[in-house]
């Protein structure tokens, strides 16, 4: 068995599904979530996703050997300060955020000496949808999971929580922490930020009403992302501002560019764009 | 029967799937295509869409009572002018365009007497195929089909070319023509825009292969749209180009505001967007 304790800080999506495919492919022996909304963690129980549950941050880490941290960036670095104290020796600490750089920098000034034991880790595998109803033990099967281990890392750490994600069916690949995190402005931040920009904006013109009438597949499949948490995205858009920016600012002259084309009716440039990006995402196999 | 001989200019998806559509509900007699693609013509007669094929326009709607332009939008005055001294008196015209000034202009221009004939349509229903063999009997099935009939259009034409979409599963709404083109820059036009200008941005930088590599459902739903038709949105951005840009204008505006709240790390204004966006979103049952 890979994991004797479990702690699952925060059962939600991301932390529910893992737990239950940690259970399933009989993985795991207790486990232990941890939460503010009882509600949420009474379901959990129910669903047979968690054993049992605390408010305690420190009584669900002790004794763990694996600790997830699958809670907003945002509150990663009070988490780490709360069960510093109560971490086993042994035990080995991972979080599941979409940004790494700003949780390795929390690692940094709240684990001391466990710092070795923190293996950062990101599974692309979100939905719109969240809470623990919607977890799923087949959640990452086919996902990958990407690990940012730094040079303090211990190896068999970053072993452990490999074994972890690949149990759950996920391919998982090391990559170093700012990389990770400028792809994943590229891919993910960005059109998630896009996304919601257009509904807003749409939702905020007279004729609402009817112009969501009109929309059609294309606008649902663009727009689906724009239903995603709003709490976990306001996080993400301010910790992992510097690489979002970056690429808003590329994404902007880029749109800019292809404004003044369509301005000018500069049809060779507009055909072209469209037929380079044609074959871009023909070639894509998400 | 509703048509006796329907002329289908332009057999591609849409021109396709309304024939298809209309023979299989026996309300078709004689379906004959036009074309330039010879290998596309032939096809369509294969898969029974249409019964035979001509380069000629003028041949093609020779004696047809109901003509449909499903061609480009940047194609339409050439073949309106082709087919003008050929189309029968009591024959009635249509289009499926994306944009409906451009085609109610170019109607106006070459059709003199024929105007109140001419009955402009939009169906809402595309996809990122095109072509024939995408054609599909029931594309239109509780689709929306936009009719723009402005002062000059004889009323009896409008019923019929209703009559017609209803029969192929569709709800048909008038509109007009300006209200069309902007609710359609809005919730269509904009968002391929949008799609085509993150994917071509992406596949221009260095570690595209990379980048695509991590990608996941979000991005893959988000960019569907740009392995769109880039001659058929290429055509839209030129044919809709006023209202387009209005829209982008906005969205660049729209944009460029939730840039400033996240470089200055406005939490409420951030959070307060992404939440309008999602309860709208929410709403939308598209």
């Amino acid at each position: 068995m890979l994991v004797s304790r479990l702690a699952v800080i925060g059962v939600g999506l991301i932390g529910g599904s893992l737990a239950k495919a940690l259970r399933l492919q009989h993985q795991c022996g207790e486990i232990v979530g941890c939460g503010r909304n009882v509600a949420n963690l009474k379901q959990a129980v129910e669903l047979g996703v968690i054993d049992h549950y605390t408010h305690s941050m420190a009584q669900a880490v002790e004794n763990a050997d694996v600790i997830v941290l699958a809670v907003p960036l945002g509150t990663i670095r009070p988490a780490l300060k709360e069960i510093r104290s109560f971490i086993s020796p042994n035990a080995i600490i991972t979080d599941v955020g979409s940004a790494k750089g700003c949780v390795v920098e929390d690692a940094k000034l709240e684990l001391g000496n466990l710092l070795p034991q923190f293996v950062a880790g990101h599974p692309i595998a979100g939905a719109e949808r969240s809470g623990v109803s919607a977890a799923q033990a087949d959640l990452f099967i086919k996902r990958k999971v990407i690990l940012t281990p730094i040079s303090e890392t211990n190896p068999n750490a970053v072993q452990k929580i490999k074994q972890m994600w690949e149990i759950c069916g996920a391919e998982v690949i090391e990559m170093n922490v700012e990389h990770h995190d400028e792809v994943l402005a590229a891919t993910s931040h960005l059109p998630h930020i896009l996304a919601y920009t257009l509904v807003d904006l749409l939702a905020n013109m007279e004729t609402t009403q009817e112009i969501f009438r009109y929309a059609a597949g294309g606008f649902r499949d663009f727009t689906r992302i724009a239903s995603s948490d709003p709490q976990m995205w306001h996080d993400i858009c301010l910790f992992n501002k510097e690489p979002l920016l970056t690429m808003l600012e590329k994404y902007q002259s880029h749109l800019q560019m292809l404004t003044q084309a369509i301005q000018s009716e500069n049809s060779n440039q507009i055909k072209e764009l469209f037929m380079r990006a044609k074959t871009a995402r023909d070639q894509f196999k998400g």
